[in-house]
């Protein structure tokens, strides 16, 4: 596990990239507007055999790490489609596991499609995980030798960092689905009503 | 929630019937070699619209089973096939939750398949939940007014008597998977080695 940026953040955010084989997270701290990464690390678990020990360990790690760094949000990958249902199970069981370790300390959970993180760090959503690391790395002024061999870590400060920048879009253009739906949640900015 | 036999039991199995809309559990107590119902009930989760919100209140919901009964055991019903990847991901994610309440408590977790829980009870795997319910009041002498108009709480109960029942075989025929592991596992039962 690698840390840096000791000093107090304003706001925290843990970014999680669940997978039943290995789970990246990444603690990015919110100085005044100021990302920056506090920590990333992977939990290795294909060397447990059994499914609910892979499981215990996802919860444990999970609950240490928001004990640990006090998040105000969680951000997930979640994948939603090109699998079979048996890996979509597992997997749905890896998220809901590291996600109780969240909900059960009040923490709010946010889900991004790979794609949408990708398009949010590099500016297109076919990047690959090399690129990802590399938009990261200049973002964040993460040193070289900060960087994990294994990507899975990246990819999930990445997700912190996507919903770093959702949540700083003006409301308008987050969650609008249409002109009426702006209109109601705008009422002040639309003129002329 | 319907609850009776308040006397120590000597060997407790939660049974859990986990879904994204309702979710029910069945408390098993085993007195002797008699199993009996201890309670049952269902986690109603169709008015809660927020997906999270659903997976915290099964998580906040199975905690307070697990803290309140101090089951020794856990059973969860868990169908494999048949759905797309969109439901089993998000009944991955409600199991996922559930597990992770047992997993913090140190719970063991078996999971059964449907058919797998409707033979041990009925008989047939072919069973309908009607079925599966009239046997249960049968076997744990559940009175009429007992059971519940919804039937996830059976299916609940009958995941957890399903484990009794498995639990209760002999080793050889339990996971002996062939004669060479028959022997390594049962020694003493083996002449003239």
């Amino acid at each position: 596990m690698i840390e840096q940026s000791v000093r107090k953040a304003d706001r925290i955010i843990i970014g999680i990239d669940p997978g039943t084989n290995v789970m990246g997270y990444g603690i990015l701290g919110i100085y005044g507007k100021k990302p920056a990464m506090i920590a990333m690390g992977l939990i290795e678990l294909s060397k447990i055999g059994d499914h609910y020990m892979r499981l215990a360990r996802i919860y444990e790690r999970v609950t240490m790490l928001v004990e640990q760094y006090c998040p105000d949000e969680m951000a997930i990958e979640a994948p939603f489609f090109g699998k079979n249902v048996q890996s979509m199970l597992k997997l749905g069981r890896a998220q809901g596991v590291a996600m109780a370790a969240a909900l059960s300390r009040q923490v709010p959970i946010t889900e991004y499609e790979p794609r949408k993180i990708k398009q949010a760090i590099t500016g297109t959503g076919a990047a690959s995980k090399e690129q990802v690391c590399e938009m990261l790395k200049r973002i964040l002024n993460i040193p070289p030798e900060n960087i994990l061999p294994k990507l899975d870590a990246t990819d999930a400060l990445a997700a912190a960092l996507c919903h770093f920048y959702e949540s700083a879009k003006p409301i308008s253009t987050k969650s609008a689905s249409s002109w009426k739906d702006y209109i109601a949640k705008n009422p002040t900015k639309v003129k002329g009503l």
